[in-house]
């Protein structure tokens, strides 16, 4: 049963919006008490009020920027200890397209705080009593973005693969411990970081995805790692992107994101 | 002619040894003065003295740790007002093959600051500096561990994929200021990195490359970029690693990895 597997606590990383809600209220449904973190306050306890409403488990939120050096210390004071059985990493979404020379350093610096350092040290520290117990479940949440480089993204197609590939060595390395890893790929999806990006979903002729049908897919293919691409359209684009012709590859990603102005 | 493209002086990061020392000669040979960047310096010593006995250019080294989050200041400090015409960045071989929760994390720290931020922070400060000059050259040596997450290789792997995607990224976005971008890929090849490892390289039936030749290969190639694989065999091997079947390229690189003992 799901909560055996993966409970009694699930951690959600960028839990209060967008495929991180998802999964906190479909986790939630399973009897799964769930920690909600991310930056926003607010935004948090939205959602945080929502599941408890609903679901009937025990919720916990901690406001908490992903990309802080001390991440560990910081998840570790805010968990307790309650047993995380499940993580979600679903973060690092970018905030606008700007060419890398002239994105000041700092910006950039914070999009590898939160795709590379601050996955990286969560993965290590929750990861390593998830395989002391020989039971849980990682999904890391990434983007077909990190499939090439992509104009305007550097950094963030950077770090997307640098998750990708992280966690494909943790679903090779965790797979004999009893855990199942899972890299979930989203395509377009109606997001709220979508929204405050300023790009236009409708009129362009490609599908998008809502934000609970990615997660639920995430879910669903949990021992279907160590990618899972959502939507039988992404899995049908990701042939072409996950190719060894990388000019092809960048100049079809890079030339369609120049286009979206 | 070369030295006008990409000279006057070429920084190579990670210039000590292998493919890097082999970069080092070679841009040497075309007449551009190098300076070479890496962490002991007495290897780095020893290469400046072949070159500057061989080639009549001038070489500087500086002894700095590529992880070093004060990186930009320290390769401002060496380099002082030398314009700086192409920049090599040959950093991040893998020390030890360990599971990923078994790897003290500061350890992972330490890959990521070479992988990760150091090239980052390079490229920013070097590549705005060409744009201005509109011309110039950037080679990035990956590997083949970056196509696919790879058994105790999690970081490395992880990293060599976000040099990728940066990289690819930087190719499409300077190409029309008139700077060639080449993210090379080394696969198997004789360097001083991987003798330290242990890794044994004979009698596998595998084929194994020299630095020397990756480096030509590289040169060779600087306008095929977005990226380019060393060797044809490599690039071979390439095709089945760079698939949508995610699983099939983790149990390759995996299974090969583990193998190696």
């Amino acid at each position: 049963m799901f909560a055996e597997q993966y409970g009694p606590w699930a951690l959600i990383a960028g839990g209060s919006e967008g495929i991180g809600a998802g999964f906190a209220r479909k986790i939630a449904a399973h009897g799964v008490n769930v920690m909600l973190i991310a930056r926003k306050p607010q935004p948090l306890e939205e959602v945080a009020q929502q599941i408890r409403q609903t679901a009937g488990v025990q919720v916990r939120t901690a406001s908490i920027d992903l990309s802080t050096p001390d991440l560990t210390e910081r998840v570790r004071a805010a968990a307790g200890d309650i047993e995380i059985g499940m993580v979600v990493y679903n973060a690092g979404a970018e905030s606008k397209m700007v060419p890398f020379l002239d994105r000041p350093l700092d910006e950039l610096m914070r999009v590898i705080g939160v795709n590379v350092t601050g996955l990286t040290m969560l993965l290590h520290e929750l990861g390593a009593k998830m395989r002391a117990r020989r039971r849980g479940g990682i999904i890391v949440v990434g983007s077909m973005a990190g499939f090439a480089g992509g104009s305007r993204m550097a950094v963030y197609t950077a770090g997307k693969a640098y998750e990708q590939m992280l966690t494909e060595t943790l679903w090779w390395e965790l797979r004999p411990h009893g855990i199942d890893v899972l890299m979930l790929i989203a395509g377009t999806t109606r997001t709220p970081a979508m929204a405050r990006m300023g790009i236009k979903l409708e009129g362009t002729g490609q599908p998008v995805m809502e934000p609970d049908e990615v997660a639920q897919e995430g879910l669903d293919n949990l021992k279907n790692g160590p990618t899972w691409v959502a939507g039988a359209h992404n899995r049908e684009a990701a042939k072409f992107m996950c190719t060894a012709d990388r000019r092809a590859a960048v100049e079809m990603v890079s030339s369609g994101a120049d286009s979206m102005g």
